[in-house]
């Protein structure tokens, strides 16, 4: 912003520019409107910052986020304990939520392996997961990271890790998304279809 | 957000997606991101919001935000205080001072008539804008308000209040925007262009 602005508004819309996929110029019309909320608002939003910070932290079983010791899906009876889905991050876990077919269990590593970026086992929570399966309760581990390097790389440490023990490591299928047009498809996806085809 | 997730997650999401342009994906994914941040950093965002709010006002003159009582811009000797450039927000007043050509003041409006909406000149700056004149030491005031029907009403209105005052009111000139392509102008933009062509 230009410094015909006031500081605290251009300190405000850094703050906005500042969080991912916010460029400097949404940032801004941002911080504009923010001036325009009322006093309350504007309250309940930094409460709602500082309470998410402060309340939110990870499920002392699964990893995922929550506010209280144990996240509800761990906490429910009616979830089958002996399949944990092994995810990335919680929004992975609102993303097999919403199929409302999985009624197994999750493991949110928090990150994928990198060694690149510095990440490496040690820095996800890989640990947990071994605590996990260690009693002998958990029959399938399904690695559910995405079709990337990464995601390929820390399903297959993960594998390497737990098949000894004598669990049942899945991998996701990969193949045509459900709608989409084969013609589209990228080549990889398609050798993928291909190779993972079932009979009819 | 699905009901996995934690309750102070789902309210700074739901904080994040009632600002503009931001839709519940990219809030929940901006919730998550503040989860990621230090402690330290989201106490400097929440402060931010609350420091913008409370200490950014409009100035006492031109109605611009500021943090002080007068505008850098209305306190500067250096500009031209006869020429009144009048806008509708405080964006506005940035894009204009990008262009570096400008040397007069500025009066914010802090909006536009749209009398369906209920914004009828008593909620613009519009009394603000009659005591400035009203000294008759302003020679010019240009409308400066977007080429849409509310932009054209406000410029039209301010016209009729400003011209019996014996202030010479200008409109901006609406044309082709420099650098833009002929072909993919829209008729009233090409129309205007011919209507103010300039002899060369």
């Amino acid at each position: 912003m230009a410094d015909c602005n006031a500081l605290p508004l251009v300190i405000l819309a850094e703050k906005f520019a500042a969080l991912p996929g916010i460029g400097m110029k949404s940032a801004q019309r941002l911080a504009y409107h923010v001036m325009s909320m009322n006093e309350e608002s504007v309250r309940e939003f930094a409460d709602a910052l500082l309470d998410a910070k402060r309340n939110v932290h990870s499920c002392a079983c699964c990893q995922n986020l929550t506010e209280r010791e144990i996240c509800p899906i761990c906490d429910d009876d009616s979830r089958d304990k002996s399949v944990i889905c092994v995810v990335e991050s919680p929004k992975d876990v609102t993303a097999f939520e919403r199929t409302k077919e999985y009624n197994g269990v999750y493991h949110v590593l928090h990150g994928l392996l990198s060694p690149m970026d510095g990440i490496t086992p040690d820095k996800l929570r890989f640990r947990e997961l071994l605590a996990r399966v260690a009693d002998g309760s958990v029959n399938e581990v399904i690695m559910a990271t995405n079709p990337t390097v990464e995601g390929d790389a820390t399903a297959m440490y993960a594998a390497g890790l737990l098949k000894p023990m004598g669990i049942n490591v899945t991998r996701l299928a990969f193949g045509l998304p459900v709608g989409g047009i084969l013609e589209y498809a990228d080549e990889v996806t398609l050798y993928k279809a291909l190779e993972n085809r079932n009979s009819m």
